[in-house]
């Protein structure tokens, strides 16, 4: 069972929502979300492996490493503001939003994560955050999911919600896309929230495979941001008989969001799924084919729904994996457009490439071998609504 | 001593050029060149390390490798097609194009290189190139070298040119560049001339050292191509006093080339003089002023004219180079933008900022540490025009 429909999403046992505005966005456009887990919840968290890690993201960092983790009551998530590049100012002003709504909610500020997503070097106003804590705690719901995902939009096109039942555990998940905002580097946040009782080691474990397979895959511009986190929290409000199963679920859910926010990347017309067999191992299968999703050359053809292997060839052995020619095979939605040293491209073929290049996901195969290492990934091309996006909006 | 009009490039002793068309490119426009050394000429070359490097690539690299490496005397480089992706006809191509000229100018054909550029995966018609050789040779002119960048060119706006004289020896350059082909990719090709007197070890040298500093330096758009090539011969026609100087002026052509091809790069409204100081050594400074360049992000705002920093902190912090924003300034124009945790954009300083930015040239410095290691980087930006040439040529 799925769906994307944050006003249907269904209540996890022990978790509560709200979305606020806090006036760090202009015109009173939501900026504040809050989860809590009156009981406490534990957790897991993946975040950039940025150099420049944001205030926030090295202050959830420190408490992961905590032994033993605190348990989780909240997360409180601003967007507009990244509270990145801020200096000793910045961890200050995260340690008071945690402090300033642990004395609301009745817990320690350990047991409360913030994250921050928006404009770069800024100071947080933590004191508007502060300030509208009161009445964001007021308005908890345990059905208010609706408005936190909205609060914690930046240049996203629609909230990105994905949900998942199976045996009795029921598994949430809201998340922003990766994108900008005016003027600088705005990041992917993602939520995660299950009433499956299960303990740390296991949520970790199954975070780290789930955020491998999913929010790994998807390529936008390339640019890892500052403030890259995604959040697991599990109540322990349901028994879990099938652990795979749940380990699954957790899995597709992030998949799902994942697949969002590339098809919601900035200006992004198609996206492209680019499957690379034949590898000698994964690992080498990933690089190519995150190097194929990486090619200015690659997304403009895709952009321009132009069906040009070579471009995709001269992308895969730019990859730095030894590759031949003569053991290459480049499909495009299915079509054989290069095969182990022969141009395949007859008009017929082209154009049954470009109807394929002209859909909304573009199936992209490329073959390097015969070896057992595949990956596949998502990548959102590159147009003039990027470049409007990214280079435009302060002309 | 420098110029960069082809109609006025000095003769280098015992060099002959020649240009044509021999129907490769459509609409009679020229696509083949010729070097000619009558009395042969000590050689270097440096190529793409891309995994399919096309086959006259391999050629050239066979050649180069031969215990002794064979004199050179003749260059013949076709664009309209890279010769790349095309199997073992390509490499039978290749030797073919060498064996025809070989035989119109009296030597063996391991004494002639040839290079391609243009489009991928398209069978080379060698028995135009063959046809049109002939008339070449016949055409042959020590002061040919206007008609020869001519035919090189793919993409380019116009012929890339650039000479030293230090000393009684001249050099020569030549060069086109890093763009894209409909429908496909293209290449960066270059050729120094000199009638300097140098051993083959000594040219070896020299050509490494002056292609580190300057084709090594410049980014477009990242991808590397099949066919990259740069080519170093010496006629030996005149004595070498100053070593030194001659290395220093080879650099020299080479850099201003390089920066010909970056300020030509598709599309490029503007360039960005990236440096990089205070890193631990050279090659991270190097990891962190390219990963700056090839950033889309920083590549959109400087196509757009806007200083911002956050862009160029959140790209310097993705290189994998350990960083510490205490330690980190950035200058866009001169005006510091950030220091050590500090947001520095007061009014004034962004519009100095912004000035700058609407350059041709924007000089960007990143300080990242208190180390010795440097390094500067030439980028393109990225705008509507890249887009508009690598994906709206086909709609």
């Amino acid at each position: 069972m799925s769906h994307s429909d944050s006003s249907s999403l269904p209540l996890v046992a022990g978790v509560e929502t709200a979305g606020a505005a806090c006036g760090i966005k202009p015109a009173g456009r939501p900026d504040l979300a809050l989860w809590h887990f009156p009981d406490g919840a534990r957790w897991a968290a993946t975040v950039t492996n940025h150099q420049l890690r944001a205030a926030p993201v090295r202050r959830l960092e420190a408490l992961r490493s905590a032994s033993p983790r605190p348990l989780l009551r909240a997360i409180v998530v601003n967007s507009g503001n990244a509270n990145a590049c801020t200096g000793h100012s910045g961890m200050a002003a995260a340690e008071s939003v945690a402090t300033a709504a642990a004395r609301e909610l009745g817990c320690d500020p350990s047991q409360v994560l913030t994250c921050s997503t928006g404009v770069i070097g800024v100071p947080l106003p933590d004191d508007r955050i502060c300030a509208a804590l009161p009445d964001l705690v007021g308005a908890l719901d345990p059905a208010g999911w609706a408005r936190a995902s909205a609060a914690i939009m930046t240049t996203d096109n629609g909230p990105k919600t994905a949900w998942r039942e199976i045996g009795g555990v029921r598994i949430v998940g809201i998340a922003k896309g990766a994108g900008m905002i005016a003027p600088n580097m705005a990041t992917m946040l993602a939520y995660v929230c299950t009433d499956a009782d299960l303990d740390e080691a296991t949520l970790d474990d199954m975070l780290a495979a789930a955020v491998d397979a999913s929010f790994n895959r998807i390529i936008v511009d390339g640019d890892q941001s500052t403030n890259d986190t995604v959040v697991l929290a599990a109540t322990g409000k349901v028994a879990v008989r099938d652990r795979g199963a749940v380990a699954q679920a957790i899995r597709e859910v992030c998949l799902e969001l994942a697949l969002m926010i590339v098809r919601d990347g900035e200006g992004a017309r198609r996206i492209g799924r680019i499957t690379v067999e034949g590898a000698p191992n994964d690992a080498d299968a990933l690089r190519i084919a995150r190097t194929i999703g990486l090619s200015p050359l690659v997304k403009t053809a895709l952009y321009g729904g132009d069906p040009n292997w070579g471009r995709i060839a001269a992308a895969a052995g730019n990859a730095g994996v030894p590759l031949d020619e003569f053991d290459l095979v480049i499909e495009v939605g299915g079509e054989v457009l290069y095969r182990n040293g022969d141009n395949c491209m007859t008009a017929d073929v082209e154009a049954r490439a470009a109807a394929a290049m002209a859909q909304d996901e573009v199936p992209i195969r490329v073959v390097v071998g015969n070896g057992s290492g595949t990956a596949t990934i998502w990548a959102s091309d590159l147009g003039h609504e990027y470049v409007t996006c990214n280079a435009d909006y302060r002309s």
